[in-house]
């Protein structure tokens, strides 16, 4: 036990609170943590509360009764949120992104970590409510994503591989057709990896008809468990509504058009506000 | 501009000093977005200064002149450290993690992002006084805790692949040997994506000869790009020293053995603190 000043106090509570989104704390933990009365830590939870929501961070909810105490539960604001869209779309839309073949570089974007933490923020927004026991992706370019969701969530992450790794013990695998090109892939889970009945988001960087979803979807099945949620990164608008094999996801950014020749990229914000408005 | 009483100030600063570690922040940048003078903020730098270093939470750094400012450096202390390490031997030792010939089952901690994020903290103190321009990692299990490392030193992530993407444009391919069953492998980097002449950290989850560590060692080669350290979550200490291909690194634990009749694990501190004590 420490005796701290307030002003110490509330920094130090920041720090607790911000490194532990959706746990709940219980008062206790901090009175005792301070030795301090369970009114003083009422109120610098107030103060910090007040300065949570109105600099977009998140919330900060206080469970009465026994079992009760004070659960920060981070979420990005509507204005922030659309900043952000905003940004991703015009970093998409660099021509020199075009590879052969009208395919989009998106590595170096992928490899901020500081901006994967902050999309990770958004789903942890748009999915913050719903009853979720894992985060879900199938290797590799999701898998920071993927992270950075489940941070925010504090929820596991299951990593699909493509094969079967000595490293994954006994393991269920599947085939799956990739939308786009109809070739057939194999995805596949280890046992340990995910208990039944398990409520999942499954996150990805990309989705274009949306078979690989699909495929992970398929294998939930294997394991009685359920898809609770879709995040996209970036969804293709280059597929026909018919051809999308997806309808319930929420994505940040839509790839309208690839222009090899002309050397633009068409990128508008995706359905996250139509959703989470 | 928004007038905040101290208190609420000292929130939204710790808040935004923690969400930008290893950045320059100039107080003016404070002092305009609070309308507070120089003096005050340099007071409220103090409390939280004061507190991330008692609490082992890091440094706050003071640059003085004209381009000068306040940096979050993240330092796990040494008492943490210790702590995080035990527990993550302990974790490493539950018996059932033995699979079919001999191999550890990680993928359950490689799957929490919150003990990934620590364990990147720990990196990011063991190398945040070096000169790095980013994190190599080669997929797929070692993604995560390059992540982790990147976004607590503020520097991006490469990602080696094992197959050339038609996502990630001309890329350059090497062949290596990994150590423990000489068999050989390709690994295949995006020309786009490292810069000639930077200075690379490389992070991977397990270690044993250091075959694949090589390899990402040679195809930096490739990039006239080269090697600033070296952090491993897991070492094998079941290699003789002769075998092993490289010797300047951070591991977190050492795999001393694996019974897989008595099904019993060994597994101790690996050279962290001899290396950072």
């Amino acid at each position: 036990m420490k005796k701290l000043k307030r002003s110490a106090r509330l920094v130090e509570m920041t720090h607790y609170l911000l490194a532990r989104p959706h746990h709940l704390i219980p008062l206790t933990t901090f009175a005792q943590r301070y030795g301090a009365a369970k009114s003083s830590i009422s109120e610098d939870l107030g103060i910090i509360k007040e300065v949570f929501e109105e600099e977009g961070i998140g919330d900060l909810l206080t469970l009465a009764g026994a079992a009760g105490g004070v659960k920060y539960v981070p979420r990005v604001g509507r204005e922030q949120a659309l900043v952000f869209i905003r940004e991703l779309c015009d970093k998409l839309s660099q021509p020199d992104r075009i590879l052969p073949g009208g395919y989009l570089y998106m590595s170096d974007l992928l490899g901020q970590p500081g901006l994967m933490n902050e999309a990770g923020k958004l789903f942890a927004t748009a999915f913050g409510d719903l009853e979720i026991d894992c985060i879900m992706t199938v290797e590799t370019k999701g898998i920071p994503l993927a992270y950075a969701t489940g941070a925010e969530l504090n929820l596991p992450v299951v990593l699909v591989r493509r094969d079967h790794q000595v490293t994954e013990g006994s393991a269920v695998s599947i085939n799956y057709v990739s939308g786009s090109h109809k070739s057939l892939h194999t995805m596949t889970l280890s046992r340990r990896a995910l208990k039944e009945h398990s409520r999942v988001l499954i996150v990805d960087d990309f989705m274009k008809a949306g078979g690989t979803i699909q495929g992970m979807v398929d294998l939930l099945d294997e394991f009685n468990a359920k898809v609770a949620g879709v995040g996209v990164l970036v969804e293709s608008g280059e597929v026909d509504s018919e051809q999308r094999l997806l309808r319930d996801y929420v994505s940040l950014a839509t790839l309208r058009a690839v222009d090899a020749k002309g050397k633009e990229i068409s990128v508008e914000p995706g359905n996250y506000f139509s959703k989470f408005g």
